[in-house]
């Protein structure tokens, strides 16, 4: 059994935006044993859609379509679902209701206008997913076997209508196969020399268990996804081909990978451990600090931090001695050390991550090669430093840091 | 003429990456006149992969596809290539020097393995694209008047390929119409009460301009795309129009959009005006730092901030007094003002910004409702402060507020 995405938007199309709709459904859709055979993004275009519905129904029992639900006249769905269905709209008393309490709350206590009016409107075969967030309601068909979802392609409002609607619905009303995934993260090692290395390894899995190699900045992930009705059996089998796979990959093994993030991870340990962080970022420009206070909950742990992208700013704000970076330059371990060492002070916590590099594309000042990167963790017991050289574009520079740098943090609180 | 994009690989149908390549290619792909008919993502699967290009060719002259050309088991389209044209892999001479060159300057000196040798293995038919970053060629293949383009995965591979090989071929190989977007930033009314208001104007839309309504965050962007042979035409006929929707749109209109973002308009804004910035962030936890950080040459102008997340924070390293914390709160009016005064103080800057809120989803320090957020404007002539009201979504609240943030800064650095 197989779902299928449409995204319908001239904007992805013409690259005005990036569809990150389809990643969060076909992730949350495998958790529940649904896997996605094909993403389509199609025009605003009633033939266009009407060609992939089509050829989606041939090919899948589960097909969500987000987008093209608004008032406008770009937004073209419902009238494509009537004639893909040869249905007619008509007006859903309830989501009427819903829409006029969205404009009374948020907009205006005039009455709705006639165009608003029409997001009420609905095809007589769909059964109406409710909106919590937005005025576009979510539907659901079904034909001759096969479930057709219509979504809004506002992110939020997409997302809690698959969580509330979309996802129970689909679990009641399938039975599903079990699908595992668990990734391997190494470091240190090339794709192919990994292959070449696990190369027996990999010839032996049974064929239920699939492997895939994903390079990305420095690490190789190694994916395994077993597929089938028993999921204690996959569970098994998972593991027991892990624990062969192991031996062969100890000295680049890095950690397994579960669904949460690194951030998630670090901030979970910072609570358990009731510990206190701060950042003191050069290279990294706030990314770090960005990304630690995207987890819900950060303030538990997460104190504050200096990004002291001027050298100035490293003198004044993080008093670092002026003497130190001429001697030792601004892109320096020694740098760095100081860093992490004076916002842990400034800012009173038990930890604290400092960059200082230089992601190009000019040198600015420090005579460091572009891509290199000095990182500093300072702990209740001492302060770690290590120096990176991270390519030279840079945008992957930054994200490099950023990474390396929680895994360097990572390491460090779980010694304590 | 169409161009299509298939991109391939597991991670994408199971929801572990966003392909971000596909909106990078169709943004390029237009800039030189070609539109994007489709997008599609297929999965590691021979057959399917099949079934995608026959597909694209029926439909476009042009097809793009991205992964799978890594030198691992799971990496299959090469061979695919193969079956589809009835060719076979032969090793190309200059590849082979280019992988064993980047293997010798990266990694070892040692001969290159049988597994990185296969990556110097191409198509009979493909003229070879060079990969100046990775050992996997771009290929091009031309059949029946299709052009067929293959490019690796890795997003910094497949750039540089699109715009050194890709972008100038397919330029000498096509005649291409123009293709010009023009895109106005509303704030203040909703997709449904625009659409109302200029309907009549949209209706006497010449056919070859086609209109988008955007609704992202609070603004709604009104997107015109002409299409045509005739440059000068388009571009009088989108200027045409543009003045016909002005008046009806004068009091919502923020702003026209090209292509740049608003953190690198700011970016030239202070070089031009040679003036510096800093911020201080509490709920915007670095984001804003790191946006501005994201434009090359910030060290221009960007001298560092502070993320003073924790009210101790604000206390002891912005200086803001307890007693105006205790009296008004930590998100409040008077702390936004005080931060922001009190950071361009720190980093001697002439501009600073500064946030405060609370962005869910406990309200943490502060009494003030989830989505109240502050935003603070230091200049050399006084300090602005805005109050918002920001929704209930985590993410969005603080997407939004740097949004606005950067939007009042663009305001005031305009007048100086």
């Amino acid at each position: 059994m197989f779902a299928e995405i449409i995204t319908i938007g001239d904007e992805i199309l013409i690259g005005q935006i990036v569809d990150t709709n389809s990643a969060f459904i076909a992730k949350e859709l495998n958790k529940i044993g649904v896997s996605v055979y094909q993403i389509t993004s199609v025009q605003d275009d009633k033939e266009h859609i009407l060609a992939a519905l089509k050829e989606a129904k041939a090919r899948s029992s589960i097909v969500i379509v987000t987008g093209g639900l608004g008032p406008t006249k770009d937004d073209i769905t419902k009238h494509t679902f009537c004639e893909f269905f040869g249905d007619t709209l008509v007006e859903d008393k309830e989501v009427l209701c819903h829409v006029e309490a969205l404009f009374k709350k948020y907009i205006t206590t005039a009455p709705i206008s006639e165009i608003n009016r029409k997001q009420a409107q609905v095809p007589s075969k769909a059964t109406v997913l409710h909106n919590a967030y937005g005025t576009a309601p979510g539907m659901w068909f079904e034909e001759e076997g096969t479930v057709f979802i219509s979504l809004p392609g506002v992110p939020f409002e997409m997302k809690n209508l698959m969580t509330t609607e979309v996802l129970p619905k689909i679990a009641a009303h399938f039975d599903r196969p079990h699908i595992i995934h668990k990734t391997l993260v190494t470091y240190g090692l090339g794709e192919s020399a990994i292959a070449n290395r696990i190369e027996a390894w990999e010839d032996n899995l049974p064929p239920f268990i699939k492997l895939a190699y994903l390079p990305n900045l420095g690490k190789v992930r190694l994916r395994l996804t077993a597929k089938g009705p028993d999921k204690v059996q996959l569970e098994k089998a998972i593991d027991e081909v892990s624990q062969k796979l192991y031996p062969l990959i100890a000295d680049i093994l890095f950690g397994i990978e579960d669904n949460e993030n690194l951030e998630e991870i670090i901030g979970k340990l910072f609570t358990e451990k009731k510990m206190t962080l701060a950042t003191a970022e050069s290279c990294t420009g706030g990314k770090i600090a960005e990304e630690i206070t995207s987890v819900p909950g950060a303030s538990n742990y997460f104190k504050g931090g200096i990004v002291s992208y001027a050298t100035e700013t490293k003198i004044e704000v993080l008093q670092v001695p002026k003497k130190i970076i001429d001697r030792y330059s601004v892109v320096s371990a020694e740098v760095a050390s100081l860093m992490a060492q004076n916002v842990k002070k400034l800012l009173n916590t038990d930890f604290s991550i400092a960059t200082t590099g230089n992601a190009g594309p000019t040198k600015g000042d420090s005579e460091a090669d572009i891509g290199t990167v000095y990182i500093a963790i300072a702990t209740p017991k001492g302060v770690i430093t290590e120096k990176f050289n991270m390519g030279s574009h840079r945008e992957r520079i930054v994200q490099k840091a950023v990474n390396k740098g929680f895994e360097m943090l990572q390491k460090e609180i779980l010694k304590f």
